[in-house]
């Protein structure tokens, strides 16, 4: 397969192609427009986002093009010869300006914004969805995972089951939203990420005894021991075969790490586990549990006093069960200075248009108390509405603030510094103890407001107007 | 981001490494073992699989491999030098039985077995894993709209939600299942695929009036304008203008391909357009419709008479909505000669020790009838067994029948011609047609039945016996 960072250009829709050149043919190549990106529903009926992907797509933006072979492909799909030479010298030079990765976001609110002519910001349309989308869908997963699991240990174990060569994404974007580290070895390489694992029943299947397998990993790796214990029957032989093993390690000055369930019940079997391993003297080995983990499992497991003290977590995780895609879009709110607006049969679709930015309001004890949307040039708002009732709407006077988005990339070059997915969910921490826990319920979390300037709303319902007596 | 064919070795979960060191310090590295690829449970509670993803994963296979930069990194994660000299030369040279791409598989089937030294067989679990669960699944997907949509035309248009990169597998699948062309411009050029799409909401945003962009898109593209109608008002604004525009496109000599619902209820919208395009006599100009639609929808529109002649399908269709991932597994069955087992908790994750083949057995109208397992040396059989209860069983002595797997890899060499996703699913087509409609059904379909021969049977039965008496 011929390499991504080859033929970035090509990682686009069809019909991004088709309406590049028919801007390029009509004499709009130079129009200068504004593009929004922004989500509508929050994933897993949850509160919040956390928003992910930025530094992947910046690195293949700043590479994006059209190579001979590209455009040899690009003729035959039927694109006339003017507009591939115009392809031929392409360069993405529009302006960014984006939340910074490790965000808490909620819909509606332009997470990235794009300023740039109307081929570049359409073309790049499909590629930023694709980013966007995949990796705060699983950032998301994991700061849930995070949140139930407190401060124990947990590695994305997803890779086998992520989504093709998505699982690449999802390792990232796991460890931003809370995992350790991932067993992911491509994804630890590319974007330094703390790697692990140790053994597979195939490890133990492999030798004649499960005895001999456990001793000889042991010996092996007398420092980072976890056995597998359920090959076989994990009360009556794995555990048993593990503890003379940590004795056998004990004696020559090691400890053993942990054992690994990764079948039967978890609740049951960790505490039998737990019992076993401390009658043994062996209180400071540590039981990990695999096996069709999510928050909901985890939850479960915690109120029934399960003794397990890590989690590999893999399918849930990588793939973002249930909700598999955030519906986030792309929308043009802005040409030539003139803000534009796309109207639906619901209400909820019609976009917000023009230039605008995101001001985030903490109360007293420096809790997010309201996020704003407000025309770019606002300085700030007392006041910030509901989209269609302005009798709903609420005083922000009295609140700190700060503007969540900045200028990420200018001319090509991308302006911020790139940062592990560790570094990462450093910043993901502290913003989600900002956060109210009313927002991160599983169940029905309470909506986190998020309200619009009365000058942006009278933007919106001129335009509206307008566009309603252009169709009577 | 580095490139996975300079970087294949690493696509693996780093407990495959942890194994495979162990296997060498222990002198096992030339332990001759034999592993299976299966899965246990249909996806979306289905009645079938669509086996697909083997030539991606022949071709990283034939690449895999380990350089210097890997080298280093694996050392840092603590693998040993003795380890890494012989990673530094490693070549993967098991030889692969598998199913054909595009055919109809069931549970608990090999379709898949890999058989080599215990390192390289291990080394490319998760590979493999990655690989064929996720595009079997989106090519069972796209299987079962095909099955709704009947002869129509359906295309892909899922890049924007898809799972990351994993787009550009799910693209490819899409087409194997049935789909006829994909708006994923990176995935046609990497795989042959057509290529399709026109235009979105910003075309239309970008002009002062929707008349204009219609119009000017009609004079870029006369002989392939599809124009999308629901920017502002689909039955007052769109279809209307789309009307006017077609007709110019007639004056001029050419034929308007169509118009494009991507909101509202299609099946009242498509009704109402149907009759507004015919009573301006364009009758030929065809309804293309999008927005959430999987194959239980587009089943209930055609129930209630939409008039609909094309599909563009996105997000359900590449994220492989709702089974989100497919439970492929790759389990150890045979070392040095010597069948292996894995017991386990569950009854139906026992796996199956041995050497295997699968043969397809047809009924007098060659219709499948029943799939057998067998060993390998087995020639055939008589009867067919279920894998616990011994008197369920069934004679295909009076059927024809067909070893279904072949040899597709040996001493790192492909072995089978390398075929298009369309040239896949006119084979995926052919064996659909031999699939009886009962298994097909979207609510509980009829299981169809994998039986296993009595010799197979019988050496599971002593490797059980055996490993019980030793856990007592």
């Amino acid at each position: 397969m011929n390499t991504l960072t080859e033929n970035s250009g090509l990682y686009t829709d069809f019909y991004e192609l088709s309406m590049a050149q028919g801007y390029f043919l009509s004499g709009k190549k130079d129009d200068q427009t504004v593009f929004d990106y922004y989500y509508r529903t929050n994933p897993y009926e949850g509160g919040y986002l956390v928003f992910a992907g930025l530094e992947d797509l910046l690195q293949v933006l700043k590479s994006f093009q059209y190579n001979e072979e590209n455009i040899a492909f690009l003729k035959k799909a039927g694109l006339k010869d003017e507009f591939l030479d115009y392809l031929r010298d392409f360069k993405f030079t529009a302006t960014i300006y984006s939340m910074r990765e490790g965000e808490i976001v909620f819909p509606n609110e332009p997470l990235v914004r794009v300023e740039g002519n109307i081929i570049e910001a359409q073309l790049i349309e499909t590629l930023l969805l694709n980013y966007l989308n995949f990796q705060s869908l699983i950032a998301t997963k994991a700061c849930r995972i995070r949140n139930v699991i407190g401060e124990k240990d947990f590695a994305d174990f997803g890779l086998r089951r992520a989504q093709g060569l998505g699982g690449v994404h999802a390792s990232r974007a796991a460890v931003i939203g809370g995992a350790n580290a991932t067993s992911n070895v491509y994804s630890a390489f590319n974007y330094d990420i703390p790697v692990t694992g140790t053994q597979a029943h195939a490890w133990i299947q492999s030798f004649d005894y499960e005895m001999d397998a456990f001793r000889r990993y042991a010996e092996i790796n007398p420092d980072k021991t976890v056995l597998l214990v359920d090959t076989y029957n994990t009360l009556k032989s794995g555990i048993p075969n593990a503890i003379i093993v940590g004795k056998e390690l004990e004696a020559k000055g090691y400890k053993m790490i942990g054992i690994r369930l990764d079948s039967g019940d978890l609740a049951y079997l960790s505490k039998k586990a737990r019992k076993m391993l401390d009658d043994a003297g062996l209180d400071y080995v540590k039981i990990i549990a695999s096996n069709q983990l999510n928050e909901y499992v985890i939850k479960s497991l915690n109120d029934q006093g399960a003794q397990i003290d890590g989690y590999g977590i893999g399918t849930e995780l990588v793939t973002g069960k249930d909700t598999g895609a955030l519906d986030g879009v792309y929308k043009l709110v802005q040409t030539n200075g003139i803000p534009r607006i796309k109207i639906s049969e619901n209400i909820e679709k019609i976009t917000m248009p023009g230039k605008k930015k995101v001001i985030r309001y903490f109360d007293e004890d420096g809790f997010f108390f309201r996020d704003g949307i407000l025309l770019e040039n606002e300085e700030s708002t007392n006041r910030l509405f509901h989209p269609f009732q302005a009798d709903k709407n609420t005083y922000v006077s009295h609140c700190s603030s700060e503007v969540i988005t900045e200028k990420v990339m200018e001319n090509g070059e991308i302006l911020i510094e790139s940062k592990t997915p560790v570094e990462i969910n450093a910043y993901l921490r502290k913003r989600f103890a900002q956060l109210p826990d009313e927002h991160k319920r599983f169940i029905s979390p309470h909506i986190y407001k998020v309200g619009f300037s009365e000058s942006l709303l009278s933007v919106r319902d001129h335009l509206l107007m307008d566009i309603r007596s252009k169709i009577r």
